[in-house]
């Protein structure tokens, strides 16, 4: 059975700009590769209501569970709620159980909930909650996605609240080799491989250390005991 | 004169299961930042034919330049020059220049050009070759489309290779400020100034460090007196 399909979309001028590397999709990918759930695209947009209504609906069509990450916050350039709200041609407003999270958590902290604060309380209609631990302005589900935080402690955070209310597939098990040698050099064994294993996925990943080249072999599958065999037959053949 | 837009399609599965975490994607942002190229979209895709193709032509037919990382080296999983070939319906086969190259390149290094080491040098029909100073087999621009290695140290150098023969805007000017206050105590302000220099972009970034929210606020620009201005009244209202 084919394990369900992902897609991420991370929304943030900071990223395409170069001033802020991102960090939640290597993060993200890491989490759902163990979760047995299939990250097949990410995409980057600017904080553009256009670019990001486009790119929520056209990976929400294609793909089992999208998540966003980025523009939640209470500032002017935060669209991303309206935004999905639009792509999913739902109403957003203020919700009541969102509201009452701020409420609690700043009259805890001695701090008002203005203006800008109460933004993060605005919901879609027919979203749910997404807990957030850290610092409690929630994010959302709307249909298949899942919209969370930009700042990495809320974002992983969020990831933690959603991924058991998943289903995921059977993880992805994997097993490397590091060779010290060209691509070249060994791209035919490994392309024998690739059809003797086909159940298995088989990447070839080039590296250049010292001047000296070489490459991580990466075999992936879902049956341990065939990555198993298809790694000891390998690493006799290359490694001798 | 608005400046002209880049996307870029990062190729590979190592990326997308969290094996490998991406560096190029940050480094081309910065260095097109620089030359006032502006970067609107990136996708991240796995090693599938459909999904490399689809994205080619997609960011290809809405961005002045696009850039591809990934998926030209020798082994069976390396793609990606087939795909960009089909997504402009051009032919590909070994190139004589590309050829040459590689000859020249593995007879000083005393290796066999075998046939694996041979795909590096198919070309689609019409492309030109991009230089690679570090391990000699090039890259290619078909159309608006500039595709480079995966490794890092190859795709930074056919960056480097690149760029000066594209025609950038105005380099984007930008100043930041640290502030130790949440996003919500200043948001209305940020909010007041973004209507004010509505030639200026204002963003706001949030952050925690041990356990205490701050924010990086950065005023972006191409005018540099402009933003100049900006900061320096808001840095009067913010810190007093």
């Amino acid at each position: 059975m084919a394990n369900p399909t992902a897609a991420m979309l991370v929304i943030g001028d900071e990223i395409l700009s170069g001033r802020t590397r991102d960090s939640n999709m290597h993060y993200l990918a890491g989490e759902l590769t163990k979760n047995g759930i299939d990250l097949k695209q990410v995409r980057v947009v600017s904080d553009d209501r256009d670019a990001i209504i486009d790119a929520t609906r056209a990976l929400s069509e294609s793909h089992d569970v999208v998540f966003t990450s980025g523009g939640i916050g209470p500032t002017h350039d935060d669209i991303t709620a309206e935004c999905i709200a639009a792509a999913f041609g739902v109403t957003i407003d203020v919700r009541d159980d969102a509201r009452k999270i701020l409420e609690d958590h700043y009259e805890k902290s001695g701090l008002e909930l203005n203006a800008p604060r109460l933004r993060m309380a605005r919901i879609p209609e027919g979203a749910s909650l997404i807990d957030n631990p850290v610092s409690r302005a929630p994010g959302f589900t709307l249909g298949n996605v899942h919209v969370m935080a930009g700042v990495p402690q809320v974002f992983q955070a969020m990831v933690a609240s959603v991924l058991p209310t998943l289903t995921g597939g059977a993880p992805l098990l994997s097993q490397s080799l590091q060779v010290f040698r060209g691509e070249g050099d060994i791209a035919e064994t490994l392309s024998e491989f690739a059809e003797r294993y086909s159940d298995l996925s088989i990447g070839c990943y080039p590296f250049q250390k010292d001047g000296a080249f070489g490459a991580n072999i990466v075999i992936r599958g879902q049956d341990g005991t065939r990555v198993d065999t298809a790694m000891t037959q390998l690493s006799r053949v290359l490694l001798g």
